[in-house]
């Protein structure tokens, strides 16, 4: 049962020589999934062995052209090598359908496949995907476009009964599932269980946020907290706050406060300014407040167990 | 005086994971231009350290997206340097401003310099671009897209007069260009000097055709006759000639048969199909018609002395 995030980009605006505009991979329990979709984004998937066709739904945080610039060579791509399969695009549909559908009118390019696109709303999180055992909502960023982020969280999963319990109780079969959905359960002889006796978690749900690109903004705390993984973007260190703020971005300070204030497991920061070609301070200045932070690279795996 | 191509991307629409898109970067005489614009042409500029900012000429030679999706973020990441110089951008305008403007638009992109649209006509070539020393033509080329090869061609340059002729006659100083301009001389004695007598070449003007996406054409050769390279696509194999025609490509065999009719000195082949794992069937295919020819390989500069 896998949770995984690879990193595709992890530069800002300006790419470099060594880092690519921003795209995250996720696999969830074979599902794959697409976040945001810079220049290059389809060459990254090549180099890291990823298959394109797999990912059936990409999400856009926002318009700006580091995150959205390289949709449609996926699109292409994928009409190229005979997709049939529905594309769900997530993201703010006016500006994303006219760019997409321009450069397939000038092209003259009928795509094989059917593009599902779903809006967002900028004012309030929502529940966008849903599936049996998965939930993806965005999370409203502070940026100077509209952006979202998103919350990717498995489902509760049905408690087990304990084996101590099944053995001294003959349990009725239609009780089985109400137990495991959190039921109490009362026995011929008005035994009370209370279900927390009775049962156990299989595990708790896993869940990863993905918040680029933002200033710094508390407002997300509460649907962020506790999260297994917050990539959180930390496009300057502190001594650039100003720039920071003046460009809707965070530092790497920020990033780690808003990872401390939520009581997530770890953070992982990205989105670098070019204008850094050593990573550690801003390593550095995220561990400082939060020990538990660690670069993004691209190409590498980041795995909640 | 330099004349230089470099490749920065030699695949066909789908890129493969050691090739991209189309572009070629071509640097004549500290004058930079790039041609064709895939995704990822940033990037690639970027690994062969080559300077973005100074490019002031793009031509994209058609609308479809491996030479053309690249634009939107040279166009982006120019802004964020600071550009403040204008941008020439050739192509068939109608379509890749609409491009431009919608992904400008709705990443709410207010360009700091200014991009000068010069349309390109489908129907019969034409020089699009003149400076004191270089003329850039159009090449009509048959694709299922209205597309334009381009031909860079150094203009003739004043004959030098010889210096034995300079020695025995005392040249009035007004007959100096005219002679280096080509007329013939008759000094105050009535002796007359044939022009080819007194002068001789700098060096012939050095000439790049760019042809591609095209299928098999024979009206390209008088236009291409004889320049120092050529390139032009050679998407398939022979045996796949039928494809290349359904797709308006073609096959290296017909890129050779092109590069020998028109007695060009050298071809390079390019724009390969992911097909190909390994190149050496397409160049033994064209060798076999036109020996000097060369594999485009991304990163390689081809000089022309």
């Amino acid at each position: 049962m896998s949770f995984e995030l690879t990193i595709l980009g992890c530069s800002s605006a300006t790419p470099t020589r060594t880092r690519h505009q921003s795209s995250h991979f996720i696999n969830i329990n074979n599902k794959y999934f697409l976040v945001d979709c810079g220049e290059g984004t389809q060459q990254q998937l090549r180099n890291f062995r990823i298959r394109l066709q797999q990912i059936n739904h990409i999400f856009i945080s926002h318009l700006h052209g580091d995150h959205s610039q390289g949709l449609i060579g996926m699109v292409s791509t994928m009409h190229l090598l005979g997709r049939k399969e529905d594309l769900h695009i997530y993201g703010f549909i006016e500006g994303l359908k006219q760019i997409i559908d321009v450069q397939l009118k000038y092209s003259e390019t009928i795509l094989n496949y059917k593009i599902v696109y779903h809006n967002l709303r900028s004012d309030i999180p929502e529940k966008i995907y849903e599936d049996d055992s998965l939930t993806v909502e965005t999370i409203i960023l502070k940026h100077s476009l509209p952006c979202c982020g998103f919350l990717f969280a498995e489902k509760e999963k049905p408690r087990n009964i304990k084996k101590e319990f099944l053995e001294k109780e003959n349990i009725p079969f239609e009780m089985f599932n109400k137990i495991k959905s959190g039921e109490d359960y009362i026995n011929p002889e008005g035994v009370f269980y209370k279900n927390e006796e009775i049962t156990y978690p299989v595990h708790s749900p896993r869940k990863y946020a993905y918040c680029s690109d933002t200033m710094y903004t508390e407002s997300i705390v509460p649907q962020i907290y506790g999260v297994d993984i917050l990539y959180h973007e930390a496009t300057f260190t502190e001594d650039l706050k100003s720039a920071a703020k003046e460009k809707f971005h965070s530092t790497a300070f920020e990033a780690a406060t808003i990872a401390k204030t939520a009581n997530v497991k770890e953070l992982i920061i990205g989105h670098y300014s070019a204008r850094y070609k050593e990573l550690d301070p801003l390593l550095n200045e995220a561990r400082s407040i939060f020990k538990n932070t660690y670069l993004a690279e691209e190409g590498k795996k980041y795995c909640i167990s």
